[in-house]
């Protein structure tokens, strides 16, 4: 863009319910990807770096502030009380921009997938005329409102139902997606009427309105596909579908080896370096960085968690947030670890549950460990030195130390803390009965038999 | 349905061995969604609320007579000794129904998706007709047997091999399902002949021989995709996908959230409510309901279970017959839960095996924990009271009660009940051996090094 | 084929680094279904008997050497040190054939998927001609190589951008693999030119040489499916997706019961028996065998192992290598086994870890179980006999051995040999604290709330 960068509001459109989502849950925070398609949407417009974010709420719109001041701080949310239509949606945001003085792009949470480039060729398009608007060519217009152009200049915007059969031959379509000077903006939306069968207030009508005060206004074209609405859970699922699709053939093109990329599931916000290997059936959810050349094995379900190179994960292990796996780890299967930081070269193969943890350099975690970290009130915390060798089936009772190069012996409770160098056994010695086992068993065979 | 309903009885046939299976087990008993073939076309029935249900078996009769009485215990089984075709194999029944008054409807177990609003038009067509015969276009009618119509009566069914040009030029396929009065149907049977290339006696040839007779007989149509017949493993994959897609769909319409329906598995009887989440790769058996609001995380594997509203499952959980999980409790993590009621707010985390036992309200159980329920030659029942903190890696020697608000120390043995508030510990005092774990090491390597 | 079976030698070439895989790992070094793409090019040769078989290395020339001679170590790895063009590859592979009488077939370590009777094919075309090429019949032509075939000769190889107009209509291509007799191919090859424009020696040329000498030419063509080369991760996965339909089609048609086959991955040398039955997401790595009727229930991970007749495993089982299991075996949820021999009928349930072990006919392995097969240094053998019942929780530290009909107490270390008949018991006595859980709680709580 030639110039300075233009201030940038965002006004995001996120009161509906979504009745065919057939939901308790405000349409806009069901997921993709592990994050709620309204964070998709804000994450689409923070390309233009925009100075302010106004949200739009409505149905359970406590819920919808929360689920946007989580994803941002900054973002003001604003309540539409009643769903009186689209330009009465964008009204509500006018207090919060009252003091704004740029340009105002009106976005849609439940259209998740409109791409950075895309908006950029909108604020660009703005150097030109007063107001943009977003169009798409569609295969099948439907009942798609169609932009009417004329004379190189968008003339208006008109709803299916209203429209001429010539206007109707039109494909190209409107995604409702508009850019404008925010005082503009307010100005045109305050003399929209809501004079129709549903008495609502079209945003729509504000090029009518814009064109006849003699302002001007087009079309910046994207591809259907990034105008995707989601009104039911099969278009939801759908989205999934074509988020993951894109995000497997991004990891391919990445130089990321995936076995079998349809079986992959990848958070928004996953993280995948070059050369690294992920088998058939891992899951990722959100916070999720693999290093390059790390392998995740089969089964696997990541959250929250950082994996170094030339560590080796799974098949069936479990990394929750706060697991920090530092070079050539090893994280066996059926293993579980959260919130713990597993130094270089130490392994934790089987069937154990490390959390609230720190492990040392090359120290070996046996089968079947468990780290003891709540006591039915608190959680604490287990520090293990270098070179430990934790015996298996050790239930460490935190808080608790091992130093370096110690020793637990098999099957202990490690209450106190263990000295380096120390072996730290808690257990009872082993007593062979003589012809117990036979004759414990013809007793247990007799009280069936009778209990019959 | 104008009037009163009619008494029907249902024929199903399921005497084939399916060759192209290129199985042992008999071709009816192959599964769909965790249920034979053979119980989806006796459920379909239902819908007609039939007093008599009659399974003509055949290859491995015993087996099928079984699977046939497991799902309904009021079916009659009768066994066609050689299989001379479908008009031999429908005569079968003539003895079961030897004092029935009322229509037949002949089913087959190989062709399980027929609709219970398609067999509920085909009764009701036999208000007016004698016959009603189950017809559909096809897209390919190819080798189908063609429904020749003539003067708005049905009036004879045409095997391909036999057809005219003309006769081959119509699409009207015949799905082999027939519906006729049970004395009638009977009575046409035994007119059949055997003479023909293959020496069989087929049913569809009863239809000519009624409408010789001066009787009526009409078509009623479904999709070709009910009348989908199952010949080989891989149409049983197909038919598997078939049931899955539609399954999923019925999900997500219900209001379920499915992050990735293509990877979740339904049973026949699965029932999940509205706003359950279900993540991707939950495979579900036979027997399991899952309340509104519950969710089902992945990798998690249920059967004979119920999932109470707030609770949640997974990942890597595997919830077996019997178990019953209140409101808001926690299953998590490798963990196994068979035949055991969990009380609400309950939570069993990580790593555990819950099986014939009892959790009180809110109690927690430690990772690790094992239900020991079995002697070697018995199952015995654990009961843990509320608010029960048990422990990591407690084992708990059943028979035995823990009281409420009482507490196991990690690592113990309990073979005794525990009362109320008590504190039960079993286990050995920890002894820190100074530098002993230096010293074997030492020790450990110097005999490999000795050893190589 | 007519006649005694002559001599072949199989050259491949696999010298690309593979520019588009991004990636560190050499082309054809890159797995599809387990094994290297190299792998399966020198396996699909392998119906040729041939008595030497060269792999032109180059990229990371040491690794393609240690993989080709992984698999088979009478292969011979030459290496190229600059990369020149294909006809420049296969002089590389001169001195290691100077000595050779026969056939020599060129082919390519990224086209993994051409048919054992496609190179008989090619074979016994060779018996009529001097030069033999695989062609194929394009559905989009485009840049490929194009076959002219003029008087029932194969008259040269053109490449697209060096072809006429008509040459481009001929939709005949070019696979790149030939063969001819050893010694009348590297005469050809020593004769061809690098007057172009990348400077390179083309192995295609020799057509036209060969055919201004007067020697014969044909085409043997295959499916283009078969041709199918590998240049980027996406074309990788194409192929891994390729390879698991064809396999899964395979099974189906072999009798194995794949309740949803799109779920299911195998290795390149799965075996599995008829009517098995794999439930679905299963995981096949390589060297794995399951007997017919045996059940591998969803969520389970084999490799390396054999499954007998009977036996089930899973869900949620992993199957390492050396894990053999006898028949009507049972390996439960959460279990890894590796490297031990599971005598028939006996079970291991749950949440175990079985490594370096043989467990006897009929015993009962509890829930929890671990073989504590490391010191920190070695590893060592657990032997348990036949009929003992290992009590949940066991750790059995190896070396180690139980006898017959023994038992061991559940919660027990057994570090000592326990005779026939006899039960270990090495665990303390339970006691019960009067009132010390609710004590303990109360002052948990008031400390958390001082803390705060």
């Amino acid at each position: 863009m030639n110039g300075a960068k233009m201030a940038n509001a965002v006004i995001i459109l996120g009161a509906g319910l979504g009745t065919r989502m057939n939901s308790d849950l405000p349409k806009v925070l069901h997921p993709i990807a592990g994050a709620p398609m309204l964070v998709h949407a804000m994450q689409a417009a923070m390309v233009l770096d925009p100075l302010r974010c106004v949200v739009v709420a409505g149905y359970e719109a406590a819920q919808v502030e929360k689920a946007a001041l989580a994803h941002d701080p900054d973002v003001t949310v604003v309540v539409q009380g009643e769903q009186l239509g689209t330009g009465h949606a964008v009204a509500q945001a006018q207090a919060a921009l009252a003091d704004f003085d740029g340009d105002a792009l009106v976005l849609y949470g439940d259209t998740p997938f409109i791409r950075p480039d895309t908006l950029e060729a909108m604020i660009e398009a703005r150097q030109s005329h007063d107001i943009v608007v977003l169009g798409f060519e569609a295969e099948e217009p439907g009942r798609y409102g169609r932009l009417i152009v004329k004379d190189g200049q968008l003339d208006r915007i008109v709803e299916y139902k209203d429209a001429s059969e010539d206007e109707r031959a039109v494909t190209l379509c409107n995604s409702g997606v508009i850019a404008a000077d925010c005082a503009t903006l307010f100005d045109l939306v305050a003399a929209i009427g809501n004079d129709n069968a549903a008495g609502e207030y079209y945003l729509t009508d504000i090029i009518a309105i814009a064109r006849a005060r003699g302002l001007t206004a087009t079309v910046v074209e994207c591809a259907e596909a990034e105008t995707l609405g989601i009104n039911s859970r099969f278009e939801l699922a759908q989205a999934e579908a074509v988020f993951q699709n894109a995000a497997r053939m991004t990891a391919l093109d990445d130089g990321v080896t995936l076995v079998a990329p349809e079986t992959v599931y990848f958070a928004y916000d996953t993280v995948i370096g070059r050369d690294a290997v992920i088998e058939p059936n891992v899951v990722f959810g959100p916070g999720v960085t693999v290093e390059s050349g790390a392998m995740i094995r089969a089964f696997s379900h990541l959250e929250g968690c950082h994996v170094s190179r030339g560590a080796i994960v799974g098949p069936y292990a479990r990394l929750r947030p706060g697991a920090e796996l530092a070079e050539n780890t090893r994280i066996g299967n059926f293993v579980e670890v959260k919130n713990a930081v597993i130094a270089e070269g130490a392994k934790v193969n089987h069937l154990s549950y490390i959390g609230d943890a720190e492990i040392g350099p090359r120290s070996n975690i046996g089968a079947g460990t468990i780290t003891c970290n709540y006591d039915g009130v608190s959680k604490h915390q287990t520090s293990i030195g270098a070179d430990v060798f934790i015996g298996s089936n050790t239930m460490l009772v935190a808080p608790v130390n091992v130093g370096d190069a110690a020793m637990t012996a098999s099957g202990s409770v490690i209450t106190r803390d263990v000295p380096p160098g120390d072996l730290a056994v808690a257990r009872a010695r082993q007593d062979n009965k003589a012809g117990f086992a036979l004759r414990l068993f013809e007793k247990l065979r007799a009280q069936k038999t009778k209990g019959q």
